[in-house]
């Protein structure tokens, strides 16, 4: 499981006065970096491997401006060419939302899926959401 | 149903050199304008009548910052204090994305939940999806 | 001068009820984009030619969701290997924000300034501004 | 002086391949939470204090997706009504982007400025920038 605290930003909320529904998604993509660096351990964009193809939150409490929010990020599912995050977020002790992020290890050169390496999925397996 | 143009900005393509993930979720709510409208015709906070409770997109394809994108909008399912939402994302005449969006009947002040207003059910059920 | 209308989104308001001040720089980016035009016309980043060196922006009236924006972009000032951009920003006939955006015409290839080529300032003289 | 680690999101970068300009701007205001939270201690919008009216950048180098960020935020400038904070961002020890943010001490219900009480000024004071 990797770890992410997140200080939420003025521009982040929205005028409701909480933080806005489409940041969510934005934060649990920030939980996801150490996930992208198995592939691309440089974070080079020339080397990327990854194409999101599904992505599903659901909204359980309202997060505000005045404390740090924490994502938790887990892998649920390895595929053969695809593989699914699953992701909590916290704040102030308290579940606010959860989702999934389903990804093809893409190849951008050949604009192709292509089968996940060995040695990702063993870094993957790493990290898998028991529940 | 509902349709919007968005012009894509560079500001929101990503390293990938495509728009952003994050960003389709930002534009499927720019495309329920007019749904917020139904409820809170002048847009005013102070009278914001819903919350979202769950979101899911399907990402089919890449979209670039070099075309105009067209976002159609329907209601999927109206239930007693909630409905749901369902759009479609297209460039250059193809399918990009399609997601959902579920919004539950929220009154603020009180921070409850309560039974979507015949008036809005009558505006919400002139744009339901037909498959 | 170009003029690009802006339909504002529920996601770029804050949490003071206002459209944040962080997505004024971003409408007025999109305000550029058939300035772009004149450097790469397929917008393709991979011969991407400018690089932002100054942005300044007057915040003049709080912009409000309920409301188209239009915003007015010119050229301000051509100089050997940069140019200044001059934009104004209006809702409701007032103008609520004005700003310079200063570029270099940027190799990105070989990372260093270049002359901006004699087509490209014919175009741009096009959109002069005058006082 | 107030330092903020940022650790840059892959939803930040754009196409060309680095941080997006308009993602500079919400850093330095990520760097400006500590004093928000002199003038309004829980951040709570309905009693927000500050509107901006002025915010320069200077970009200075480009900043990549790989390495985390560090802004540094001093006060320049105590007028009567407004203050000036003046701000830099670092990657990867050099400096990258340097900027001032100009703000009147405001009164939201009444929509009008107002002089800065004088314990916020004595606080402001503890941050002044020494050149």
């Amino acid at each position: 499981m990797y770890t992410t605290i997140i200080t939420p930003r003025v521009s982040e909320t929205n005028g409701a006065g909480h933080i806005s529904n489409t940041v969510v998604p934005i934060w649990f993509e920030a939980g996801r970096t150490e996930i992208y660096k198995i592939m691309t351990p440089n974070l080079s964009f020339g080397n990327w491997k990854l194409i999101l193809v599904n992505m599903n939150v659901d909204y359980i409490k309202q997060i505000f401006l005045n404390a740090d929010v924490e994502v938790k990020t887990w892998i649920e599912r390895i595929g053969n060419k695809s593989f699914t995050v699953y992701e909590e977020m916290f704040q102030n002790g308290q579940i606010c939302a959860k989702g999934t992020a389903t990804y093809v290890y893409f190849n951008y050169e050949i604009q192709q899926s292509e089968v996940i390496l060995q040695e990702v999925r063993t870094e993957l397996a790493k990290h898998l959401y028991k529940k």
